[in-house]
């Protein structure tokens, strides 16, 4: 498989798969979702159940002038039973993907995080990896933890290196090469996450962490950028062409990938990690091409 | 006063004072440096003294087909000495500005930080500010700590503040708008940079931090994109408008502007932050043209 590159590639690609994935929608009187599943269910990847209040789904639907063939329609008031419903039939294989609508993400990831009805894979860490496209970079970079882990342990990172790398793979990147980002490409105890990533880098060479090429501490420069290597004399196997950034806090993740989206013209996927089956949780001020992107990265993720 | 918003218009700026400071350099045998200088001399902002190896400066200057009748070179081997020297010069007035030339920054920092016979204004917080250009960006962003305080605790962060907000004021920014930043605009005693930021704000409510709007915790879409206060229904005075930065970390501000300086043609000019006079230090991986734009900076910031 060649590499996908680009986010429009995606689409592309599972297209040419020919698998039609369902997604089912809790609270689906949303027009941001109908619109982005419309465009999904136009490209043939993907068939809609929508759960929520029938009659504002319907005028949601006329509204947006969306043919309304194209969704299935299951007709529950209360939000709770609604959630509760969609995350079962994703549990029983009668949905691929759950994907969140017009309802609290708090109240909806309580459903998808129930010990015993919820999604989440027993004892696995959960995270979150975006696929993020920048015209200034010649291929995506696979960026982890955007959303979930505030401060993520030795543990944890190791989780987020392996959602990651295997979300990379799925693209058809056979070795990832993933930089473990800091300020600079200096291990300091002064700063503990420099001696998180030293310990990981070691985890990689004892082969408890596979299928990826991985350094860290590297600045950003040094994770993307070919010409920094010569100028600051490191050696890298990363070679300024990192796959994967995987961050020390979430808050720094959070300010990188916003600046990027504001002013590099970047475009994302993101998802849930963790789960047994694609959760979809889109933030509202997502761009709709965003939006669409991810559920492209669920069809493929569901496989 | 009207606000510079662009790094060329604080070179016409500079220039259009009048007035011509004179840098002095440490090791001044550095090609980057003495091509940088040219370019600030033949805007006629400054007047340059190299201290270092007389021999190796002519020999670059030759070298990089600079007019030597630019320099005043002072012969000193020892690079020890060389700093010292250079220090004295500008704590005596000898000098209006100090700039690093080719010695390792460690042994640079150690004269300029010398308690007795250093530039550091006693009992100062020493940090560090920049000024990003981006071209989708409607004016300057001034951001720190880029470079210096891994882990700013509160009274580092109001240093911070302070020193940024009087850049800003510099810049012709009379009341600059200071955007805390976090992941997201919820304060929660899990993220203790949420904490410090609401201290901050009462600290600003009850005058001990003036001459700027602020507000925090915001993520960076609320901080610099007036659409995004609309879809998330936030209400800050910030108003997607922000003239500064404050990032919880080095590690999230140091991945921040890197991402767009590589990913968004960002140029930027920044400067160490708690010295009596300006104090230039330039990593080896800026641009030729942000080394330029630093040198303007010192001199706006030398008055």
């Amino acid at each position: 498989m060649k590499p996908i590159t680009k986010l429009s590639e995606l689409v592309q690609f599972v297209k040419k798969t020919g698998k039609i994935k369902k997604i089912v929608v809790a609270c689906g009187e949303d027009p941001n979702t109908i619109d982005a599943l419309h465009k999904a269910a136009s490209e043939g990847i993907v068939k809609t159940i929508l759960i929520g209040n029938a009659e504002n789904i319907l005028k949601v639907i006329e509204k947006e002038n969306v043919p309304n063939h194209l969704f299935e329609i299951i007709n529950i008031y209360d939000e709770k039973q609604a959630v509760d419903k969609a995350v079962k039939m994703v549990r029983c294989g009668e949905a691929d993907i759950l994907m969140k609508g017009l309802i609290n993400t708090d109240k909806f990831l309580k459903s998808v995080l129930d010990k015993d009805k919820g999604l989440l894979i027993p004892k696995a860490v959960m995270s979150y990896v975006c696929a993020i496209e920048l015209p200034e970079y010649h291929k995506l970079l696979f960026i982890s933890d955007t959303a979930v882990i505030p401060f993520p342990n030795i543990e944890q990172k190791k989780a987020m290196i392996n959602y990651a790398v295997n979300m990379a793979k799925r693209f058809g990147i056979n070795r990832p090469k993933v930089a473990l980002i800091s300020a600079s490409e200096k291990v300091s105890s002064d700063v503990p996450n420099t001696v998180d990533y030293a310990i990981l880098c070691k985890m990689v060479d004892r082969g408890q962490i596979t299928d990826c090429i991985i350094d860290g501490p590297l600045d950003v420069f040094l994770a993307c950028d070919p010409k920094s290597l010569e100028i600051k004399g490191v050696d890298t196997p990363v070679k300024g062409d990192a796959d994967v950034l995987i961050f020390p806090t979430l808050e720094a993740c959070n300010a990188f990938y916003k600046g990027l989206m504001l002013f590099a013209k970047g475009e994302l996927a993101g998802l849930i990690q963790g789960t047994i089956k694609p959760v979809v949780v889109m933030s509202r001020s997502e761009s709709a091409l965003s939006k669409y992107y991810c559920i492209a990265l669920s069809c493929l993720m569901a496989d």
